[in-house]
């Protein structure tokens, strides 16, 4: 089944919504972009990128006659921008987003929903630590998830339209519950950048000298995290306010097993050591056997 | 000044002794290399993957006339390996090894050296997470650092030589004292492979169903983690056992900050969560501009 949409709507213009833009020109999904954004610069941007073809800072402008409407913006940012957009939006439409937590956006959005749009919350599990509309490229959900949560009272024909559009643009879709969403991704996502931030918090709270050689020596796995660290701060902040509860609840087994692991170092007990990082090398195994990663030897980095 | 021995020994031949024995062959540093190892099968890999010259199960016999000897075995082993090759040593010879502790190896092997011996602990900043004699290449070493840690009495000229023979290997070298360098490497290290086994063992423990979502999209941030904690067991076991101090002391740096951190969740305090996003920036960018890392914008992988 080709999909095809008249008229795409992305509201907000950054590393997501450019390669959204991008993804779906090269794949002739839809007849006509309209981009919306809050800084004069970022639509001038956006313009000079040739990302659409219609640029607007009224987000109400750009959604007028769509029939599919994806909010690209922080999460902070959604209440605001439903608020502007609700009377404009075309009977029938599909409106969906990109954001990384989901039951607060079901939350927030759901009320300001009017009737006869289909509210379909996205997630594509793509992304790099670049921001802005010059970040994107067509080829950033190439293989990867994108998982929707579409609510019970959702047409399951609006739900495989906009499923066809993301396999289009390369992903493979998966939909699920709001909730479940969130507390997979606290473990997978959330938890590993907060881990990070705080490790590379650490070292910016050494001494000047020691920081120094951290640094010279960071090959030695502090620089992986440091990447992961790197990503956008607005983003984070709005995804820990936003999928507290599942971040709190995952943080707890991660704080409660590294005092144990910790006990561990101080006793010096060397077969509970042994045996905690034996027991991690299946979850490695499954990873690779379930094809999400080769065994290559390089830490993901080609040999110098 | 170009480097050159007469005779290599290397006391065990995993991926750390396999490659220094094919970078040193292919730079034509040295005449003759024995290895030593614990296992038969293991000996008989190394000949069949042509590391060597002379290949015994008896370390004593290995290091018989090498004016070179390089310790490749876990750091568990290092004093039965050194009680038992502490006789036949050449006099004038140079003593190394590669270990990732050097407090603890000074520790055990100086009372051990005998006189006219020189000791010059060493550690190559390099590695993958892969084991044994066919885990091996010879670009290991290439732009990557390696440490030496001479104590006072190491003649420069046996320090000198040491280094050019790793920098004939593509390493840049440094020389430091073994407390600091067991210091910098529990938290460029040691506290990141902590801190990634610890969250692969939480998800090892989450239920069935939970688990399975996760090794699917495990891509989202927590594949990277699994990647540093599929390194080699007993090589952990022992880092944890013998820098015990140095981790204990960054560990509690990094617990004292994660509750600083999880206290901003539960309190959905959004200014403190962005501000500590956006420091943890400069410690990214003091990397890149130390030229350990260039900006790509693919988390160390290309697009697919
Ligand atoms: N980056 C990732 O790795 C990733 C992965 C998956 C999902 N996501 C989700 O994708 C969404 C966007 O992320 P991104 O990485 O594309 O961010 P980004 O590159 O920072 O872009 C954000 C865009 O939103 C606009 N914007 C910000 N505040 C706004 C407001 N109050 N009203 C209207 N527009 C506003 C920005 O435009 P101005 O310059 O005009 O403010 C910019 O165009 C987030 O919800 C995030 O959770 C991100
Ligand atoms: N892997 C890394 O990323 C990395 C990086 C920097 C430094 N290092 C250091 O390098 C050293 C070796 O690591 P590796 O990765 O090369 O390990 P590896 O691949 O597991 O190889 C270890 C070698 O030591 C031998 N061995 C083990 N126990 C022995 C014993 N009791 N007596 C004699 N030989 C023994 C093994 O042979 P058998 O099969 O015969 O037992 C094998 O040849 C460790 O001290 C580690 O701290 C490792």
């Amino acid at each position: 089944m080709s999909v095809h949409f008249r008229k795409l709507a992305l509201i907000g213009i950054g590393l997501i919504g450019s390669s959204i833009a991008l993804a779906a020109k090269r794949q002739g999904l839809v007849d006509v972009i309209s981009i919306a954004t809050r800084k004069q610069e970022t639509l001038d941007e956006a313009r000079d990128l040739k990302l659409g073809d219609i640029y607007t800072l009224e987000a109400a402008e750009a959604v007028r006659g769509a029939d599919l409407v994806i909010i690209c913006t922080p999460i902070g940012a959604y209440e605001s921008v439903m608020k502007s957009i609700a009377s404009a939006l075309e009977p029938g439409a599909i409106l969906s987003d990109v954001g990384s937590v989901k039951g607060h956006v079901v939350k927030t959005l759901t009320p300001l929903v009017p009737a006869g749009i289909s509210l379909i919350p996205g997630h594509p599990l793509a992304g790099t630590e670049h921001s802005g509309p010059s970040a994107g490229f067509p080829e950033l959900f190439t293989g990867r998830w994108c998982v929707l949560t579409p609510g019970p009272e959702v047409e399951p024909a609006k739900t495989e339209k906009l499923a066809s559009f993301w396999r289009a643009m390369g992903s493979q879709v998966e939909c699920m519950d709001a909730t479940h969403h969130d507390m997979v991704l606290a473990i997978t996502s959330h938890i590993p950048h907060l881990v990070a931030y705080n490790i590379v918090g650490t070292v910016a709270d050494l001494e000047a000298a020691t920081q120094s050689e951290v640094i010279k020596f960071s090959a030695s796995g502090f620089r992986d995290f440091t990447r992961i660290a790197a990503s956008d701060p607005v983003m984070w902040r709005d995804i820990f306010l936003t999928n507290r509860d599942a971040v709190l609840e995952m943080l707890g087994r991660f704080s409660e097993d590294l005092s144990a692991l910790q006990r561990s170092v101080r006793t010096g007990d060397g077969p509970a050591l042994e045996a905690m990082f034996t027991r991690t090398r299946a979850i490695r195994r499954s990873i690779i056997s379930a094809g999400q990663e080769t065994a290559a030897a390089d830490f993901g980095r080609p040999h110098e």
